[in-house]
């Protein structure tokens, strides 16, 4: 079993590195650096040598032959130029760390290509998300995992064993048919963020159209008043909180949504319709992108005196006399509603969340969350509630903005307590605990599955 | 030595899951992943062949016998219907990934019961920390620990080898007797962070009582006058920095009285009284409270000029001469104090602190903490130095808040400065190195002294 | 091959530890919990067994033959009083845990001493870096990461599987040479952080008294007027701002400047001078330090209206005629620019920049990155554009701040904007896909080289 051996006298084994690029001279210095014997194969080694550490062996490609394992850190495009070391590399684990150009839905990805073009070596597709900077700095920062894959699980393990002395966490995904989704990762960008931040810029324009037409349009048609001024700071201030009070909303509207269909369906071993799970699996960054409205809203607010233009307002108003005083209250509420919203966005780092168990998980992104979304509209109700009913705010008959953002989080408190009454609450859990509406008999099923229900309806 | 073959030809073994739950079904698809072949046994085979991958087998209870390793995805109220497969389970390896439904503090623990059930099999505890979630998403997020224990070593070892397969950290947690530790671990609520809530809360209480008695009971009983509308922003807004600062005091309070401690009893080889050890556990979440308490008393103190309320008293005092312009001054040093605050704040997640090292945390935690105690408490002293002196602050004879709230910081920071003294500091450091008074001759002690020695006393 | 025995049956292990100090208990607890045999070697047996786990049996020195694995515990200048071990730890792996105290550039370290003294044992170096607090607390809180290094790969292997047992990450950093850099880490003191913050501090200290000189000497000098007290707010807020934008031009502008000299050398296979390397490493501190003052800035600006200071001018102001409305404009840029710094701040996360993949951390760090930079500059440019041609702004014949500060900013981004012209962006890419100059042939080069030229060029 040479690769528990290998594990154990590095130095016995042999590394070959194909190639020259960056790549392979970080790769070569941190397989040095782990006491392994390199030996880099160059088509003009004369060239390089000065680029590599002086413990590894530049040489000819052919020299792969003596390696046990080699990377192969050529451009794919150029795979086809290796074929003549077929005979070198046969009953050899090739190790494919290149990257696509551009995502590619179906393959052969370019694991599969070199695996065709060298039948009798085993290929291993992995390091491909590992950048040059991560292996020449060592595995301190960056991250750490290698994702690996292959059909030869004798290569796989050796590969993930070398992983392991590099200070690396192989991560086993299976066949090589899972290769085309390794080289795709590094290529994705924010994929899971798109909708959520169509959703945040849709929801500005929006309201930033709608405000400005009761704010700066209505005044000026008629009273024929210019308040052109406003655009810059006091509606794109009016904006924020609506989009963030939304897409709070929209943060547990998924969840509500889930738990009437288990309710009605009477089971949860039905699938969701996808643009649920989608919209489940995208409660984070929905809550993310409001967190951010939010506190650019306080900024703004916090400006709001700064401005020249406030300045002879100010006067203005203060002289009137000061009434409704205790309505100050709105402010309190609204900084308590951002501290909470602050609390959930930091619980949602990584390394923060990594360090809670599920219960305060779900405690913080759903009890916390539900506060806060109650808090937001807390904020709106008391801002806006003597505005609501005078007639006044109805320009061109549009209601004010707040009556509209209202809506959709009122919606959700008052659907979420109705799920809390003791009938509906008592059967949602049966059904979550695996009861069915269909044969009233209760299978024996695993004990995460409360859990794992909870994951689907009620945390961030 | 089959499970170290099992690593290098994990598809040559062969996993079984009893139980059809979310759980198992994630299970099955990462093992499946990771190249296993997966055998379910389900009462109703029929039922759930859908929900799982078609690479998984899905058959009958008794097809346990097939695996080398078994998990037990039951309700532990069901163990008792799993008896009839004793035979079948006899001599291989049961994982048990069961969870508490409520924090047990003496056994026999799931785990325990499930090996009286078992005799002939070696039960291992573990992954019961993992939710379905993080299996099904993969290790990259979510934590990749996994605790296991067990009373067989092979059987734990081979488990363990399975956990890295699947891209997690296992981590030995000894014998099977451990397991009720390692099944309450999902159920905690923050048990670190209720001792420095409760005193926040406590201390917010009081001091907005106290402030409420100066501001606007006094007033109204002596002057008749109605100060209600400065509840809900002029009173929170003297209230937090109060806590802010006295919980600031509390974080560095301990590890003095730990230092006199030492210094009193000549020795570190006596353990500190049990409140003492508690307290000083808890510096960090202490810490973090203060910190909240500042960052909202700053969001409050920027809002005060948009207070409606304060528009009238602005004018009014606008008007007045201008006196005591340096006391500007106390603006700038709150800022600075804060500013420090958030570091401190920002190197306390888990991704920064672990990039440090020992010097640079603890120069962080406890030169920068100690200058920020510094600029709070001068914060504090500007702003009200000439207003202690004036009888007419004395409500009711009671001496203004941030007098009461100097109190504390003060000591701390004068008893930091005995530390200093030389005579002092040298024979601190003498005991920390394991010198003692009882005797004078030096033992030979691990260089890790003046480390932990420093953790006990000087860094939050 | 004991190794691998070991790490499958670690209760036949035996753990020897020499030395009674925090890290030997700390140490001797956690493998206890982990199923280890441990044997503590002490002077005075007796006096410490209380302060160990009962399963750790402490003993006389001697009792370190029993051992398998020994961790020598104690002071570097006490290792000669272990010389008469020799017979009883010949043969064996001894681990080296001890510091030094200061930065040592060069040996012999305190692990190359420990192998002169005990020529016939293999010295293992690591866990220095490891607080006793870690071991104790276990490796959920704590950097998980071992670094170990030795001459003898047995020995090394056998403590990478204890580690990992440990539930520790071991990191192979070869040969026992690098002991010595390995026991200088935890003496380190944010090496990366020095030029940064010095840098910081310089033009910190320049333009705060180049302010003085314009806002108070100069109407002292001309008009006779006291401005003494707009120290300590209205002078810093002017000099925050002008440091964060130079400082963010700073991390921009080595990678303009690397971008011309590779184009310049028509090659990229010539190292970067060293001043220019280091700088290229140290963007992220600049960046952090950056958005650090621009934070303050933002704070210190919303502080202003509530300077008593402030009231008196504002009455003037509010009453004079209120033009330029528009320009509050500069708000609404500025605040997003602080957005935009605080995305790129939580994206230099460990944690967070773990889960993003190259590409996405480019979009990131360059792209919104240089938006930042435009946006800060145009904050600034608007903020100043009609004073600039005031000549009134023009104190003892010296320009305004703002334009010192947007010298290097728009320097920048006018470069930047040269190396989008086509022709020289397409040179650029083919250099950083390894074409050259002087010969015009292409190299079979890894796929990570645009990768590692990106890494020299375009991210923070």
């Amino acid at each position: 079993m040479r690769p528990c051996t290998s594990a154990y006298e590095p130095s016995a084994l042999v590394i070959g590195i194909l190639g020259t690029g960056d790549f392979s001279r970080s790769l070569a210095r941190r397989l040095v650096a782990c006491g392994c014997r390199v030996v880099v194969g160059s088509r003009t080694p004369s060239r390089f040598v000065a680029l590599f550490p002086e413990e590894a062996e530049v040489t000819h490609m052919e020299a792969a032959n003596q390696a046990d394992l080699v990377f192969v850190a050529v451009y794919p495009e150029h795979y086809s130029t290796l074929v003549h070391l077929k005979p070198a590399l046969a009953g050899k684990a090739l190790v494919d760390v290149s990257n696509g150009l551009q995502i590619k839905q179906e393959g052969p990805s370019n694991a599969q290509q070199l695996a065709d073009l060298f039948p009798e070596s085993s290929v291993v597709k992995g390091f491909n998300t590992t950048s040059a900077w991560t292996l020449q700095a060592g595995p301190r920062d960056g991250s750490r995992q290698v994702l690996l894959c292959s059909d030869d699980q004798m290569a796989k393990s050796s590969v993930m064993q070398l992983c392991r002395r590099m200070g690396f966490i192989p991560v086993d995904m299976g066949l090589l048919s899972s290769s085309l989704e390794i080289e795709n990762l590094p290529l994705y960008l924010f994929p899971s963020w798109r909708t959520p931040i169509i959703c945040t810029l849709a929801l500005f324009i929006f309201f930033y159209l709608y405000n400005s037409v009761h704010e700066v349009l209505h005044p000026y048609i008629t009273g024929g008043k210019n308040k052109l001024y406003k655009l810059p700071i006091e509606i794109v201030n009016v904006t924020f909180p609506s989009v963030a009070l939304v897409m709070l909303a929209l943060v547990y509207l998924p969840g509500v949504i889930a738990a009437f269909l288990q309710l009605w369906r009477g089971t949860k071993y039905t699938r969701f319709p996808d643009w649920l799970d989608h919209w489940l699996t995208r409660r984070k960054q929905f809550g993310l992108c409001s967190f951010l409205c939010a506190a650019l809203h306080a900024v703004y607010s916090l400006c709001l005196p700064m401005r020249k233009s406030a300045r002879f307002q100010l006067l203005n108003k203060a002289f009137e006399q000061v009434r409704r005083r205790s309505s100050d209250l709105y402010l309190s509420v609204g900084i308590m509603a951002l501290g909470l919203l602050s609390l959930l966005a930091v619980t949602s780092l990584p390394s923060v969340a990594n360090t809670v168990n599920w219960r305060e998980f779900t405690f913080i992104q759903s009890t916390l969350g539900y506060c806060a979304l109650f808090m937001g509209t807390l904020h709106t109700l008391i801002f806006g509630w003597d505005r609501a009913f005078l007639a006044a705010q109805y320009h061109f008959g549009l209601p004010p903005t707040f009556l509209l953002v209202l809506i959709l989080p009122l919606t959700v408190l008052l659907s979420r307590l109705a799920l809390f009454l003791p009938c509906v609450n008592h059967r949602l859990r049966q059904i979550r605990r695996g009861w069915e509406k269909s044969r009233h008999i209760r299978f024996t099923l695993s004990s995460e599955d409360c859990f794992n229900g909870l994951e689907n309806v009620s945390n961030v």
